[in-house]
């Protein structure tokens, strides 16, 4: 999602030293940054936090929302709800290989909503 | 938490766009924010992170504060010690079932310290 | 890396209140903050997350960059790309224990690029 966070928001554009902040309103999905060049790496991140926060946890008390639910907020918090990214000269000041991952953990998402503010002058 | 904060930081109510920090000054204590409705949640938090990160791994070193100590440093790692949350017209800009949790990761926790920082105009 | 920073951003002194955001350029290499006094803390970590992320686990499809590659993306962001540490009265507002961790991720991990901002007066 880092193209249209770039479209989305010209305001990075004036700023010479900030932070972009990013904030997802859900507590079943969430924010990070990874590489951004082979999607394959999308998909083991996918399969990785399925087997290690599996459904049907003997111990899962939170079950009525769907057997994707209670793992869906457990990633969440794993991977956290919100980002800083510094801008530099009018830019996000990522690395090379750096792109924003907004990762839907339930298996049928609506639709998401984030906040997105600019610090800085 | 969630109420705690509000209250006691009466300055939010004067941001129309910024950004509240909430940083714990502890290394076996997180926050995070996730759903607030159903207690079930937490307990199902408390109970994957002790099958996750358990007590007693044969590769832990650092043993002599307690079987829960190295525990609670990882899960403080995990869940991570800081919060930015967005302000939206003197208001936190939380999603309806989000709130904050303060985690403590330790069996007996004494008092934790949290620095509340607000930015914007 | 506490120490490092302290000296190389001596801006730091001329802020009363505010926030200290580091970020790092990488995708297989993160930061943390945890416990600072004992070295076995931080072989403890490592010990833990080759566990938890295993290498060639048998749902990796990215593989060609190494065995180590995939692991360190998923640890990277576990534990964060960016932390944000408060400043008050000219100094980092820190815990008794706490230090900033590092992480490299990877096998043979290179020079590794952060980016430091001051926010705050």
């Amino acid at each position: 999602m880092t193209e249209e966070i770039l479209t989305s928001i010209p305001e990075i554009s004036e700023v010479s030293i900030g932070i972009l902040q990013i904030f997802i309103k859900h507590t079943s999905a969430s924010l990070t940054i990874n590489e951004n060049a082979d999607p394959t790496v999308r998909q083991d991140f996918e399969s990785h936090f399925n087997e290690f926060v599996p459904e049907n946890a003997s111990y899962y008390k939170h079950t009525y929302e769907g057997s994707d639910d209670m793992p869906a907020h457990i990633k969440s918090s794993l991977l956290g709800n919100s980002l800083s990214i510094p801008i530099t000269n009018g830019r996000l000041n990522l690395g090379t290989w750096q792109g924003i991952y907004l990762c839907e953990h339930r298996n049928y998402g609506g639709s998401r909503k984030v906040v997105i503010t600019v610090l800085g002058s």
